[in-house]
């Protein structure tokens, strides 16, 4: 009952890291975070057919890591942040478990070295 | 030849995304966070037959998100936490790019405003 609640609920957590899961993608973002940009000036720098380019694209867009919209003739894209900003969450959540627990193991330690101390 | 450079380079992050992009093992690297587990422990939370539990459990250790290592007939599973930094990394890499961006844009602006201001 909680698995399917949760998988429910990381549904679009699953689409991101799918989509970060690519080194062309991951190029596509990073040249996004320069600012939009147009299909064709995206693909440029890949020795790659169209189809398949555009096939990272719409990847991308379900994802909701990037966002389309066509003037006229041109596609542009532009990055959608609050999604990368989900995959930051859930990691730093993880490194939020650990550092706790760290920070417990430690707090043991030092009581237990106190402890010893005071023997 | 920079893209294939960069792809050679990247195919860790490659692995790490992809171990990510699924409920069961971000459950199991939840659980990890906590502490060392055995298989059969990291197991019991999943209505999934074993040897599909055991092909998440080689995904994320080909990833090098987890270690794994046996004890008589136990398997013991560990967190890797320098490949969570790899992805963590790329991640607020981005978010420097962007902001950075922004930066220099509202830099530009409050220039063109003080211009303004003086004209």
């Amino acid at each position: 009952m909680i698995l399917s609640h949760m998988e429910k609920h990381s549904e679009p957590l699953d689409g991101v890291f799918q989509a970060l899961a690519d080194p062309t993608r991951r190029a596509v973002l990073g040249r996004l975070g320069q600012g939009p940009a147009s299909i064709s000036d995206l693909a440029k720098p890949f020795d790659m057919a169209l189809p398949s380019f555009m096939k990272h694209i719409r990847t991308l867009e379900q994802s909701g890591l990037i966002r389309t919209r066509k003037q006229g003739r041109v596609r542009t894209c532009a990055i959608e942040k609050k999604r990368f900003a989900a995959a930051e969450a859930w990691l730093s959540e993880q490194r939020a478990l650990w550092e706790g627990r760290i920070g417990r193991l430690e707090q043991f330690v030092t009581t237990e070295e106190a402890k010893g101390n005071r023997q």
